[in-house]
């Protein structure tokens, strides 16, 4: 198609929503039509050979990661769509080595937990913001769309089948990882959008990492080095995010530091901590109200994560009285001015993995801006309040529309 | 470690430079010594079926890139080092669904051409700078460090084995493509430095992309979209930087470009065309001189070409009183003001993939900046002499130091 051909007025039109829109279209319109993406048509391949199911302190002390006894996969390709997701024994994958997503990280995920409630049953946490977020990195990433209740439903699946044994009733309060992959296959090296595709999802253990003794470190993000900007992917669950981020981290970390709290432009705009959303619970500056911060989702710059959507739902709700809670841009400086004045109450990592973590230190250029930790070493009073209001739904002691409950055969 | 054992000085040493410092001290003091990467213990598994060796045209017509006979691979391991390399039948990757490269974009390549010269002889095209530059990149992406020139001598062994067959004698002026690829392979969620990582060599078809009629056509990048950032990983050969362009560039193809000229800030700075360098020459305002023009380095936005940097050096001692080299910052407005006054006299974008390509058509924000191009729709005057001599190079027709030619057994 030569450029004459088209209507001039599409220009303005090159942005991010418009493209997606169009990746939408694409996808969906294809001559024939290509098949969606559906979880009524998952078949079933048991493993003959289920393997013991580990203790959690043995089973997160390795240097690799367990996973349960089965996965989900499911194939894509352009022209035939998604074909019937496979419920099967989890083990190795096999691509070919010049596969999109091993060159051109054509590759997001998402991860959620799996909880035993305290009540007996198996829940996972607002699956449907999960699966809607993973969609969302899809398009961003030139992978191929779905509708986001197919995947909670291969989700919820998955867990039917391993949740009873790996995650007994006789282990209330412990937990599973969830991960939905969705990766690009096809064995082509020409710098373009991939013609197939694999979502799988996997059950894993995972250490829990909610407190470490001393509260969480963090160290401020080299001079040079910058996680997302303006015009990126800071908001996507695509694996770009991360490799990138490693460096640092593993730097930090040598030395005694656990996360980078990553910093933004010329004003050092707080943004993420590692991979967590970061909160500060601080007396504001003038009015001295007691007030929960958090940066923005306006700009684009940080995940829109269910832990940190959670935590501000949970404050606003039911906190009105003790915390204002505000999203917007602040600067290291202005932690800097507040630790000074004595007016840092308390601070938290907020994600998944990390689920709500104290923060005791910030350290800035030389600097440490030391953050109060609450009685006994654990989180301070507004951390604690919503850490243990979404505990108590994630763990069935509360009933909540969040906590879903995986149905499982008595 | 508590972080008051950590001498303050270091504080201001947290950038890209003292952090890659560090990796690689890390990588090579572990307590025992790991094995350096060393080519000189390559195993050779020849395949017992040797596939026909398709046509140029065949092979580039599908929608798989067709590789060789056989590839090397060398795995890593943060505690013992780089194992012996292997050469061995071309085939899949077995990957566990929890990979590090699969979840965090913990993956680097390089793209490397191997020519038939017309004297016979198979040549790579300044393979040291390929080697040098994958290094860096994975010391960028926190994957293992090597000696470069093990890289350069595992590429070698292997074309040494398929060059002969693949790339015959009869076909001279025919190229295959050699693509390094290093991925981190533990099987780890946690977001950390992959200790597992496996490089591997892969060589292949690829479409000539050169001469595409009527010249190449950009569509600049969207306002809300940027490709790489100050403080990025955009000068880094990381899969990071591929995936997220993606979206993008379809759009701009389905809109009759080849494309995206990524714009960087808000001045709207050229920087890469695609995935490859971009050159303009023009009469300079003010003198009148003419002038080749293209992105610097220093800010770290753009990739550190090869292909690049032998036009530069090739313009400076080849070109010396036909044109001026300048390496800066130039905007899309400059151009747009360049085309105005009949000044813009070529464009080019430079590569390994698509080699030195004229560029005929801008089209930002609703207009077109038309770009000459030379006589039978080929490239303009420069772009035709930088060519012809980088191609005479590769092809063997000019017998130089960047042509290294690969031992065949007669």
């Amino acid at each position: 198609m030569a450029p004459s051909a088209v209507p001039q007025q599409q220009d303005v039109d090159l942005t991010a929503a418009a493209v997606q829109r169009k990746e939408a279209q694409s996808h969906a319109t294809n001559g024939t039509t290509p098949q969606e993406l559906d979880a009524s048509r998952l078949t079933y391949t048991l493993t003959s050979k289920p393997r013991p199911v580990p203790d959690e302190a043995v089973a997160n002390a390795g240097d690799e990661t367990v996973a349960t006894d089965h996965m989900v996969t499911a194939v894509w390709r352009a022209a035939s769509g998604w074909a019937a997701p496979e419920l099967k024994p989890y083990g190795p994958l096999s691509l070919m080595p010049t596969a999109s997503c091993l060159h051109y990280a054509t590759e997001c995920f998402e991860g959620l937990k799996v909880f035993r409630g305290h009540d007996g049953r198996l829940r996972v946490f607002r699956p449907d913001r999960n699966a809607a977020r993973m969609r969302m990195s899809a398009g961003r990433i030139s992978l191929p769309l779905f509708e986001p209740a197919e995947l909670e439903k291969l989700m919820v699946a998955l867990l039917t089948v391993d949740g009873p044994r790996w995650l007994p009733k006789e282990r209330p309060g412990n937990f599973l990882y969830l991960r939905p992959t969705l990766i690009g296959t096809q064995s082509q090296l020409g710098v373009q959008a991939p013609k197939e595709a694999m979502l799988y999802i996997i059950v894993t253990f995972m250490p829990r990492m909610d407190s470490p003794p001393g509260g969480m470190r963090l160290h401020t993000s080299p001079e040079d080095m910058v996680r997302a900007w303006v015009g990126g992917f800071g908001y996507a669950k695509v694996g770009a995010n991360y490799g990138p981020s490693l460096m640092a981290t593993q730097d930090a970390r040598r030395r005694g530091f656990h996360q980078i709290l990553w910093l933004y432009g010329e004003q050092g705009e707080c943004t993420e901590a590692g991979a967590s959303n970061f909160f500060v619970v601080w007396r504001r500056k003038g009015d001295g109200k007691r007030e929960l911060i958090t940066a923005p989702l306006d700009d684009k710059l940080i995940l829109d994560g269910v832990t940190r959507r959670s935590c501000i739902d949970v404050a606003r709700e039911r906190l009105a009285g003790e915390v204002e809670v505000t999203e917007r841009k602040y600067t290291i400086a202005e932690l800097v001015e507040a630790d000074a004045e004595g007016r840092i109450l308390e601070a938290f990592a907020a994600g998944t993995a990390y689920f709500i973590c104290p923060v005791s230190q910030i350290h800035h250029r030389g600097q440490d801006i030391n953050i109060p930790m609450g009685p006994e070493g654990k989180a301070g009073e507004v951390t604690s309040k919503i850490k243990g209001v979404v505990g108590d739904i994630m763990y069935g002691r509360e009933q909540h529309p969040w906590g879903v409950v995986i149905p499982e055969k008595e």
